[in-house]
């Protein structure tokens, strides 16, 4: 090439690796398609935890909140808004409702879905799943498509590592497009991808298990914790655990446990199970006392 | 030596090592002076378990129980008597005492005392303290000591080592003489040398730490196996060590369970404190659950 009557050299190419440049174009070709634009609805304990994995993972997130956490948000790369229609306009693909129990239906009545694009997928991430599966249902616009999650750890048992630990879900209303069935995949991806153990399973089945056991368990941890038991110099192993479990359960909120127990229709019946096996073992008890005593009075006689 | 005319060659000394003899000497010495003669009275899994570790530490040990448990003690180098008269005439050092809860004042009350040493050691394992302490009190010879014990573990969680697993003693009455301090010393000492965590307690304070502990644990436990709670596809960390606690505590038999609440004196206490936090759990459950409900009513109107 001539500038003015002098001929100067351009550099035609960057380095001699042309052959690879078509294959690094696909590899990131293949990572913006899978990375997602994820929209964290309420960003307390929970929200964060999550948030920093999907980060972590390369996805864009977005998150918003009744409190204005702008500056742990900046801290895990998280652009945070504090108002909710600026945070809808980001156009997010899927918005992830990370609130409380009991905040989760005012949340959700107040949500200015029309802000949204025209197709966008909702998860949520509680701890119970009927209810949230039947409040989206009934609020969300039509092309709106449903995820159900529930990650059965957090911040203390998925600190450093979710290998193992159960992500339960159920594709309650996913599109046959295969834009929206490769964008629930790619939801499922982030948790397979860490290591999770991926149980697929009706929101109604999840409740009833969990009736028996993850409420079974919270309410046992807050009966001990009530009890205020203390380390004893003889304390044995079982003891141990028990005292680990009020640990692991006393210290959580009132909120939360209350939540398990109203918005699960499964637990009123399992609470009364357990109350009724504590009288059974008690009578039990008694009864042999009583037949001791009686023996006696009329061994006597 | 000569036998007939011919001249016989004797070996006169076994080896060359003579100046280690003496020490070897001391050493048997003072093993023999360690060792004593136990004698297990109840030979079912828990004398059985103790009994394994007496031979291997090198004691001398005898049994007798009411079932023939002659085959059992042969492979584990334990001699059985089946005539406890037989048993006390063997005059082992210490007795101790490893029947169950419920036999205990029954074996002790037709005991043939007067056969053995007009001064014996005597031990219990019982999982209560103040009942086998208040026993030994009124039916022992006054000359006989009494050391009561807990070691508390068995043959499940003690099955590959003791070490820092605790043992609680009490040093109920122990003569002044030397040879009495020491015997005892030496009992103690079969659990110090496996690496016991040696907790020294009053019978009394053993039993209020018990109940609030292990009485609780096995009540729990019960309680949950009565639910008959099941393994679910869900379960999280705290619901599997609920489940190992069922193994650990209802598969026990229900004498034990019973044993460890009749002869415990505080455990009555510590059920209705576990009934009265499951029945505050509940009411803070359907008070906010009665709230919500009125104010909606009131809202309403």
């Amino acid at each position: 090439m001539r500038r003015g009557s002098k001929l100067v050299l351009r550099v035609r190419a960057l380095d001699a690796a042309q052959p690879f440049d078509a294959e690094e174009k696909l590899r990131r070709h293949s990572r913006l398609k899978q990375s997602l634009t994820i929209g964290v609805l309420g960003f307390g304990n929970f929200g964060q935890f999550l948030a920093k994995r999907f980060v972590q993972q390369g996805h864009t997130v977005i998150a918003t909140s009744r409190s204005d956490y702008s500056k742990i948000a900046g801290d895990l790369g998280v652009n945070f808004f504090r108002d909710i229609d600026d945070f809808c306009e980001e156009h997010p693909d899927v918005v992830i409702v990370c609130t409380s129990i009991l905040s989760t239906e005012e949340s959700l009545r107040s949500f200015p879905f029309q802000r949204l694009k025209r197709n966008t997928l909702f998860c949520d991430v509680l701890s119970v799943k009927q209810f949230p599966k039947q409040l989206f249902q009934q609020l969300l616009p039509e092309d709106f498509d449903i995820l159900c999650l529930h990650p059965m750890f957090g911040p203390d048992s998925g600190k450093h590592s979710w290998k193992d630990l159960p992500l339960v879900f159920d594709k309650v209303r996913i599109g046959t497009s295969p834009r929206r069935v490769e964008r629930c995949h790619n939801v499922l991806q982030i948790f397979e991808a860490e290591g999770c153990r991926m149980v697929e399973m009706s929101c109604e089945e999840h409740d009833r298990q969990a009736a028996s056991s993850q409420f079974i368990t919270h309410t046992v941890g807050r009966m001990l914790g009530t009890m205020e038991l203390a380390e004893t110099t003889i304390s044995t192993k079982g003891f141990e655990s028990l005292l680990s479990l009020v640990d692991n359960t006393y210290n959580d909120s009132f909120d939360l446990y209350y939540g398990l127990f109203m918005y699960n229709k499964n637990t009123t019946a399992e609470l009364s199970r357990l109350e009724l096996a504590l009288t059974k073992v008690k009578s039990e008890l008694f009864d042999r006392l009583h037949e001791r005593i009686r023996n006696d009075i009329f061994d006597d006689n």
